[in-house]
């Protein structure tokens, strides 16, 4: 069987490779891009079938330009999966911690390491797009004096040594990424249990309160609400909301009524939940 | 009359400069923090009386780890300002953009400015505590081949010159600030029109539904919402709720209902509006 082609944001070694070997399990061909711009740029050419994308997690919350590159490119939904994210600092063998003056990884990972970076004065700190490419990096270079924030199968792909391990600041750290990909055909019916929206309402007292109520009376549950102000249209919000359910005809005859109720209703996937 | 002193994220002829000038005029003395943990513990410590600090805006959404710094250490919020914000790259006058190898900023300005530098690949990204403080660095230690993206204040301030202006991907982005401080009297209840608070529900069907029917009876307009999954407590949420009102014994009602019907209550502040 040929392999699957999956588009990941970073490289081999990510948070994102993880996800993409635990969500689709061997035989895939690792589509490496180093912006989720350029992931869903892979999608629409076709260049990947499938796409892994972090969407939230606990200590920033929502990554709410994905929802939106998930919502203006018309990309499906079509599975979740939750890591729990695991930073260390990784250099060349045989440097000590004292060595290190440049740690290097993705924005999040360095805000997750905040209170540490927060210890170490001596150590500027530099953006990457990814935590593993700069892990390979300080390995193809022999970079001294420089350390990597990355997961530890990127140690172990480019044999680094982890002088610092688990220095993130919140340890229960669960990241949500999602599965898109171009076409909505994945599941039948009943293995749907979760879904997506997206919706606008106007600045009506009462008005997402009336939404909440149809999905309560449809038997929907609430697992995610972000309101959004509208760019260049004050007073209307955006909501992008995430339900489970147990049927899907329950979830149908919410989107029925949530059409007619809201503007601009966007069904942006429905999947398996993957929460327990 | 002494300057009252005012925290802000960052440095002079940064966005919370502008902000806290903007909002307190003349007659402020800024206590520089490079970080928002630095901003609060000004506060507690007694080193500034009122803080500046980015919550929210069109383009990434809410700050969430500031929410929690806010709650966390409970300050309370006594105000709000809405700022336009606009990024340019500066540099040493005389430098040509063809020059510029390293570009510098604070890590949302950076993301603001992601169409731009995706078509600059020969500048290397380099995240910043702030804006303005890489154009000071530029300009105090004459670094040539470096760029800052910052506010044009900063250029003003540190005699730079501005390369390319107007480099935010989205224009019209307004981001949120609020006002901080480590006690709650400010106005009178005659002057207040805008709360922000946060509880938790449990994953009941229809608990927030219920929640925001109390808030639409007590005739509160919703203009925010933000749940967030309580770390280690699967199925519990918290929400950030910030809601508008026209009297304010219609907020104390939903106050005495919501403190009864929800966990952890929470006031985080009670201000004025600031967008009309």
């Amino acid at each position: 069987m040929k392999p699957r082609k999956i588009a990941i944001q970073g490289i081999e070694g990510s948070n994102h490779h993880k996800v993409a070997s635990e969500y689709f399990g061997q035989g895939i061909e690792l589509v490496e891009c180093m912006s989720f711009t350029g992931l869903v740029d892979s999608l629409l050419e076709g260049k990947a079938e499938k796409g892994v994308m972090a969407i939230e997690n606990s200590i920033a919350g929502s990554i709410i330009p994905n929802y939106n590159l998930v919502c203006d490119n018309g990309l499906h939904i079509i599975g979740e999966h939750y890591l729990n994210v695991h930073h260390h600092l990784m250099a060349l063998p045989g440097q000590r911690l004292e060595d290190i003056r440049v740690v290097r990884s993705h924005p999040m990972a360095l805000l997750q390491c905040g209170d540490y970076l927060k210890e170490k004065p001596q150590m500027t700190v530099v953006e990457d797009a990814d935590t593993a490419e700069p892990a390979r990096k300080i390995a193809r270079e022999q970079l001294k004096g420089v350390g990597a924030i990355a997961p530890a199968l990127a140690a172990e792909l480019f044999g680094l040594e982890i002088l610092a391990s688990e220095i993130q600041t919140i340890n229960n750290n669960a990241t949500r990424f999602i599965i898109v990909k171009t076409v909505n055909k994945e599941w039948p019916r009943d293995a749907i249990n979760k879904a997506s929206m997206r919706f606008l309402t106007d600045h009506k007292r009462g008005s997402l309160a009336t939404v909440l109520n149809v999905m309560s009376d449809c038997n929907l549950n609430l697992t995610k609400i972000q309101s959004l102000p509208v760019i260049d249209t004050p007073w209307k919000y955006s909501f992008f909301v995430d339900v489970t359910f147990e049927a899907y005809a329950q979830f149908e005859k919410a989107k029925s009524l949530l059409a007619i109720m809201t503007e601009d209703f966007r069904v942006l996937g429905e999947y398996k939940n993957a929460r327990i």
